[in-house]
């Protein structure tokens, strides 16, 4: 344990007693350090807490802290550890020291003379080493993580070693708060909820269903350039599939399944795309001509996740995948990740996250993974020189492949430094095997082609849920669900906006996605102009047009741009437009 | 019954007598006269009979008519008739004897001294008025359609008044073979099934992905002139919703039922879509400034259809719904069905089924019709105004209309002259009522909106069963999934080859479907020419382009359309093939 973390931890024990201080009949359960900071689960029995009782809290913290108290470690036999629990009621430390076996040395931590629990440490010192922090919030939080068990109260705080580091980590609290996804989702209407449709199942309206096409269609448009073709498959199938594919035996009890009342067919609503695939490639007889034969589908997969987790679009019960599936020869796999990895960087870089990890997943020595070893060697090495060639930033780590295949996953950085693994390229040894699927190689033999799994966004849901906060809601011009809005300065000037219409309607964007029409709307209502340009600064509208009389007779137009103000001559409009990011 | 159906009815008795003769112990079941001409219901016992035997049966039949004998009705009571029955062993008839009140009139027809028949007539009076037909397929029915009872062998004929219908019908039934779609769906390789998936889920490989693509993208691309907007809604919903909306009360037994095995709820697959977007427009508050709001979305619904009934892309359980929903208020019907009747007329213009017919619904003075009465009689009017407007061929039906609104339902003619119910544009005074749809009016009151539903291909697998059969696979130059391959004559073209590709790569279709990419593929593999132009007309590949060292030294393309041939300049083979149909 680091200094920071054995500070953090420390902390938690000083929240323990500034909150034993406040209310003496508390038990405690555990309190950790953890990423950020540290928490206690606390049961206040009757009382109730709430986030306005944490500044009274952390005060009695700091004037602990200000008496610069040592802490103690000192050790226990299990029965003096139980009456000291006892004498001090502490219900749930008996129960954690009664499952200790029976000569495990138990160690307590005292601080000074005011506050003693059980506790492995380590911890720093003296109170006096303990740094900058900050009560965050209070949350619900079984015992022992167990819904059937006591529903303590857990309080969290953040610690750091320096106050820049604090204040800084609070500041991304703060404008993470702001970029909230689902309260954006809620301003910028673009997607909604409904109790009667149910928690996890986001509909998205027009402007959110346009952001989500243009990711998908972005998505695809890079692997369409490679020579992947389009697919469809129904969202359900018989079970068999699973059966077959082996996910039924792995994931059978994360399946929606679905029951035909007429047939009396089971069936479950697909989680995954690739067994869809592979129907699709067995088909038709293939040759070593015919490959790679490269699938591609933005279709929505359906998860039984606990309502629990559910929560905006990071995590929804149907998440829609920019998947696809190569089916190659041994010798192709190189080249296919290569492509792949190709594709990865350039949609992040357009997404403004080109920081970008890449871990490569290989096999151990374990038995779990399945296929010729021979054959993993060979695609590690292929995977590891196409991560070369592409000038990756990548890490290597034996045996976190799947049991199937070797693998890399991207982590990408947003605008707040937080990693998030979305991009995925996977090989897959065992589904090929299991479906029998065969092409004819050119010494007229049958053999095993291996698949390539790719999902560059991942769950277009979750991406949007990062990319959301990644850009608060500031899109970049070629996916801002409206690029522009014309506000009119009053009634006189119609002639003259729907001489600017007329250009509006020739723009069609070409770069990142072809054929991208300007999608713009016209805000002539009676309101003030204050009014108009408060509500489509609220929308974020990247390009604000303000059109009054002496705009028309001048021939120009005044743009406001989000950081920048612009008057640009009618016939220069077009240009301007097409060239912002 | 007019004379061709009496004609048709008296050759039913013909193949009954026929049979006999050739096999004394059938014992038959019932037979009508039906649309094309006629069918008998018989149980053959342990005898095997196949198609291998409708010849020997017809000439049985013909032989039997040229004795020119008589039909002759006569009447028995009941008793006479079961007496008759168990004297012939025809226990199917005894069945339906035993079921016919005690005082019916039962009626036997003669004919001459050769074979009776419990009958209700009528005949035509003797055999030499029977006209051309012929016996066409066996097929398995169950007695009185009960899957529990007997399953008896039918056979099917048909009949006309003369030779020339008959020889047409043969025709087009044999025409109708060719273009199965079932079958040109493999040959094509559009679509596959696979076992593992199930009955009625179509998988699309990527040439049939790109034609249901095209279809779909053309049919909301009109709709997007008009104002819609694209909205995403997930394929599976809480029970709840359609308890709401009342569709679970009336189609709760057609729904295929998703259980949750993580949270215990009940979902459903959805089989429509309307319950969801007016979950959307119900997302926010909504004024008559926003009306009408227009939704449109490409999705898949989920049917939970008999086995039995499933065919081809006909009859599917994932069927794609090109579906959109108006909200708008009471006085804005008629524009927006005018708009929607104009999308129609065009898109069908475009696929060449411009043979239109409309069916307007409306009410009857039945109670079963939700909604106040002027509102039914207000809303019709302006429907037949709209479709008067459009120059519609109309007819009018009174007790047609769904319960929750009058509708306008279309019947397209393929090239076979096969009439097909695709489109249909239907008004909803309830669903905006149970959810509790509202909008504020320009008097500051809430208001109710009326719904609009409306789908222009309908079901896009169905369409497609349509379209396929309709061209015969010969899909027109924007919507065929490969528009051009070029052959080569040798290995010695692949520089001018690729002068033709860099063409070809500048080509982008603009009409009917915006921003359409051409599509196209390259046969320089080492097969002699005569080998790749079957290859590629087997295809059905509109524009066959041939490329020799003589073309590449002339500069000049071999074009090789279904209907004709041309050799076209290097410069002026984007114009021809931008002008293809």
């Amino acid at each position: 344990m680091n200094d920071l973390e054995k500070m953090r931890h420390t902390l938690s024990h000083v929240l323990a007693a500034a909150v034993k201080e406040l209310y003496p009949d508390v038990k405690f359960g555990i309190g950790p350090a953890i990423n950020d900071g540290f928490y206690y689960d606390i049961d206040f029995g009757e009382t109730k807490i709430s986030d306005a009782d944490l500044a009274k809290i952390e005060k009695k913290m700091r004037s602990i802290i200000k008496r610069r108290l040592k802490m103690t470690k000192r050790e226990a036999t299990k029965t003096e550890a139980l009456n000291w629990a006892r004498d001090n009621q502490q219900d749930y430390k008996i129960e954690l020291i009664n499952e200790l076996p029976e000569n495990e040395k138990i160690t307590f931590y005292d601080m000074g003379d005011l506050f003693t629990d059980l506790c492995k440490g380590p911890h720093v010192d003296n109170l006096g080493e303990v740094g900058p922090f900050k009560l965050m919030r209070i949350a619900g939080a079984y015992w022992r993580g167990d819904e059937k068990r006591e529903m303590l109260t857990r309080i969290y705080g953040v610690a750091f070693a320096t106050d820049d580091e604090l204040n800084k980590y609070l500041e991304q609290q703060e404008e993470a708060k702001k970029r909230d996804h689902r309260k954006l989702g809620k301003e910028l209407d673009l997607f909604c909820f409904s109790d009667l449709v149910g928690a996890g199942l986001p509909l998205f309206t027009p402007r959110g269903t346009e952001l989500r096409e243009l990711m998908a269609n972005y998505s695809l448009s890079l692997r369409g350039r490679e020579g992947f073709k389009k697919v469809w498959t129904p969202h359900i199938t018989k079970t068999d599939l699973y059966k077959k594919s082996g996910h039924y035996a792995k994931f059978g009890d994360e399946l929606f399944m679905v029951h035909s009342q007429v047939s009396g067919e089971d069936f479950a609503m697909k989680p995954m795309n690739c067994p869809h695939h592979a129907q699709i490639f067995a088909s038709r007889p293939r040759t070593y001509r015919d490959m790679p034969v490269r699938y591609m589908e933005a279709t929505t997969d359906y998860r039984d996740e606990k309502t629990g987790e559910l929560g905006g679009l990071s995590r929804v019960r149907s998440l829609t995948q920019d998947d696809s599936h190569v089916f190659c020869m041994k010798t192709q796999i190189k080249e296919e990740v290569r492509r792949l990895v190709g594709i990865v960087k350039e949609l992040y870089e357009t997404m403004g996250m080109q920081k970008l990890r890449a871990r490569l997943s290989y096999r151990s020595d374990e038995d779990k993974y399945l296929g010729d070893k021979k054959l993993w060697e060979m695609a590690q090495n292929q995977i590891k020189e196409a991560a070369i060639d592409n000038g990756l930033d990548y890490f290597e780590q034996e045996g976190e492949a799947a049991f199937y295949g070797p693998k890399i996953d991207f982590m990408a950085e947003d605008a707040l430094g937080r990693e998030h693994q979305l991009a995925t390229i996977q090989l897959d040894f065992v589904q090929p095997e299991r479906f029998g699927l065969e092409f004819t190689n050119n010494k007229g033999e049958k053999e095993r082609p291996v698949m390539i799994h790719h999902a560059t966004l991942g769950s277009i849901e979750r991406f949007l849920s990062v990319f959301i906060e990644h850009t608060g809601g500031w899109f970049p011009f070629w996916c801002a669900p409206e690029q522009v809005r014309i506000l009119t300065i009053n009634d006189k000037v119609s002639d003259y906006v729907a001489k600017i219409t007329d250009i509006l309607d020739t723009i069609v964007l070409d770069t990142p996605l072809k054929y991208n029409e300007l999608r713009y709307s016209v805000d002539d209502s009676a309101d003030s102009l204050g009014k108009k340009i408060k509500r489509a600064t609220e929308m974020k509208i990247p390009a604000i047009l303000i059109v009054g009389p002496k705009d028309a007779e001048e021939g120009i137009v005044s743009i406001r741009l989000r950081d920048k103000e612009d008057k640009i001559k009618l016939n220069k409009l077009s240009t301007y437009l097409k060239g912002l990011k």
